[in-house]
């Protein structure tokens, strides 16, 4: 099997953004081509990772869009969706792409734009994903979460707090992120004090509605110190669904796709959780963050909560999650998250993580489409 | 690198079908294991081809609907979308993903529901794939057709009856596919006097609007044997992309796309056009069989009309092409039609094409996006 480098990496300004998805894809693209020192008619695939231009803006076909406007064409195109976890399923697909011999570079863009929608309106499209039964009563992915949080903080007797300290952790990273949608620190009784949004969670338990893009550049290792001193290496990466009906879940504090996408990719790398140095994990929801250190095997069932509490995650804790600010400060515009949480690890990987940077050989990456209904794991490491 | 076998292959009644895309999907993909007699805990990834579920039926993550409702839980799952060529971008992916060793089991299901909209508002979401000035113009993919067919038939001195005896043997083949929307001949007297659409293109020279799924299941090729007696093999799988502005073409009725994806599924291969015995060609409109001939080399510039008028592309031609009854009779699902394509190459090369049986044993499917935006070829050889 073909080992397979990141050999560049972007991302756009994260927040509201005066433009639409082709120009926040073309933006990304060519400062990832800038940044390897690639010219465009050196690619040969380009994967796009989007969930729903075509609901949010009336425009399909974004994929064939980018191939001209980053003059690649006649590179081979495909639009990847996979929820909000589009991004991760791109790194997955461009890594088949490489991996099996089919191309030689490979570009990975991932976008969406979403806030010249209402937050309502964003939340509907995004709920278009759920069961169609759970869609026609009217659950919504904050509705899940509210649920998961509140039997979690019940069963294992956790303090409503913990749930605060991600959000205070998480903006505390992003404010040193200059791509992050929100840069401003906040503290405990700002989000325990916000409005109540799906009980117990409330508005600083949520990633905002945001638009951006972020890209990688894909090669086999072998020819990776061609184009760079310094790149990553995906060692694992996998994914797995678990039930389409939440409900249906034996336990409700667990998610099945986060562990069987985390063990397999895990398995692919010869990692485990220990060797782990930094993490970006898909925090939508506070609630999240605490399920996939769990889920990955960062924490025992109901333990997860204590490593919040106690500053382990925070960036000069043993485990920092998400430097970047996560989902919930440097925004979560859906087909770009996956790609923009490797952005991270890549940056921190090969060392341009700046004020951020914790010093990381190892890092993952989790990435959860829908309500945890498929998930993908990636492990990179420094080449 | 893995060589990859196609050890299972199905497709619903394509037509207007009292089902939603999430039903059949399923009906597709339950069939394609019964063909293959494979349980469906054995599918490791899971590729859904589709365009716009969203758009047509405010539907996303039918991806993960269906490995829920095929019970192939946790099995790995992605939406591939490249406009209508997606059928086509979910068998390279099926492809990268066996043959980089990510899975060793992989089920492709294509499909869409359209014919609950009107034929306007199907056009229309079709035309989002152009260029938003294309698009504001009011250009959609039949008035491009219009336009090419003209000059085509001008500059090559070709009759008009060409086009006509494309549709006249699509429907002979058609006639003799159960699975076709349209079962029944026509005349070329017929073609010629129906209603103008797209000048000099009239209704007969266009597909219809189509609900419909189909189904591949890959494996690698040393493993076929023993899951399947007869099989086919992936030989050749390529992609390539033309300008995405349609008028930015060097020459209107030279494909570039087609012509870049062809040779590179050729030398993939190992084969040239001589070696092929049965072609599907994506007839979205009759010109681009046209087109398609002579850009994939079965044809000179300006000679392809002839083979339609000789009877040479017909089933008892030198080369058949279209024996399924093409676009035009069995029907457009977009999401479907690539991996349709391939089910009748698979039923050709494995002997289960019945009535329509041509002798084949290397084969080649051309699935094209937008007008030529991005295109698919893919050659398979019995196993």
């Amino acid at each position: 099997m073909t080992e397979v480098a990141v050999i560049g990496a972007s991302m756009t300004q994260f927040g509201e953004r005066d433009a639409w998805i082709r120009g926040l894809l073309a933006e990304a693209g060519r400062a990832c081509l800038d940044d390897a020192g690639v010219n465009s008619d050196e690619v040969e695939h380009l994967y796009v990772a989007n969930m729903a231009s075509g609901e949010f803006e009336g425009r399909t076909g974004i994929q064939n869009a980018l191939v001209s406007d980053l003059a690649a064409t006649p590179a081979y195109t495909q639009r990847v969706d996979q929820t909000s976890a589009s991004g991760g399923a791109g790194i997955y697909a461009a890594w088949q792409s490489v991996a099996s011999g089919a191309a030689d570079l490979t570009l990975l863009v991932g976008g969406e734009k979403m806030t010249h929608r209402t937050t309502g309106e964003s939340t509907d499209v995004i709920a278009t994903l759920t069961h169609p039964v759970e869609y026609k009563h009217g659950v919504t992915l904050p509705s899940f979460a509210g649920l998961a949080a509140r039997l979690y903080l019940d069963r294992y007797n956790a303090p409503r707090e913990s749930l605060a300290e991600v959000a205070v952790k998480n903006h505390a990273n992003g404010a040193l992120n200059p791509h992050a949608q929100f840069q401003r620190e906040i503290d405990v009784e700002t989000a325990l004090d916000s409005p109540m949004v799906a009980d117990p969670l409330r508005l600083y338990d949520f990633c905002p509605v945001t638009d951006g893009a972020a890209a990688l550049l894909f090669c086999p290792v072998d020819r990776a110190r061609a184009y760079a001193d310094r790149f990553a290496v995906v060692s694992g990466v996998a994914g797995a669904t678990d039930t389409h009906v939440v409900h249906e879940r034996a336990d409700p504090t667990t998610m099945g796709a986060v562990v069987d996408s985390g063990e397999a990719a895990f398995e692919m790398a010869g990692r485990d959780p220990a060797d782990v140095d930094v993490a970006e994990l898909h925090d939508m929801f506070t609630i999240l963050e605490f399920l996939q250190l769990e889920g990955l095997g960062f924490a025992a069932p109901g333990e997860a909560w204590r490593m919040a509490t106690e500053g382990r995650t925070a960036l000069d804790g043993d485990l920092p999650v998400n430097p970047s600010g996560g989902l919930k400060s440097k925004g979560h515009p859906l087909g770009a998250t996956g790609v923009a949480q490797a952005y991270e690890l890549y940056v921190q990987l090969v060392g341009d993580a700046g004020e951020r940077s914790v010093g990381a050989d190892v890092g993952l990456a989790c990435n959860v489409g829908g309500f945890g209904n498929c998930v993908t794991t990636t492990v990179m490491e420094a080449g």
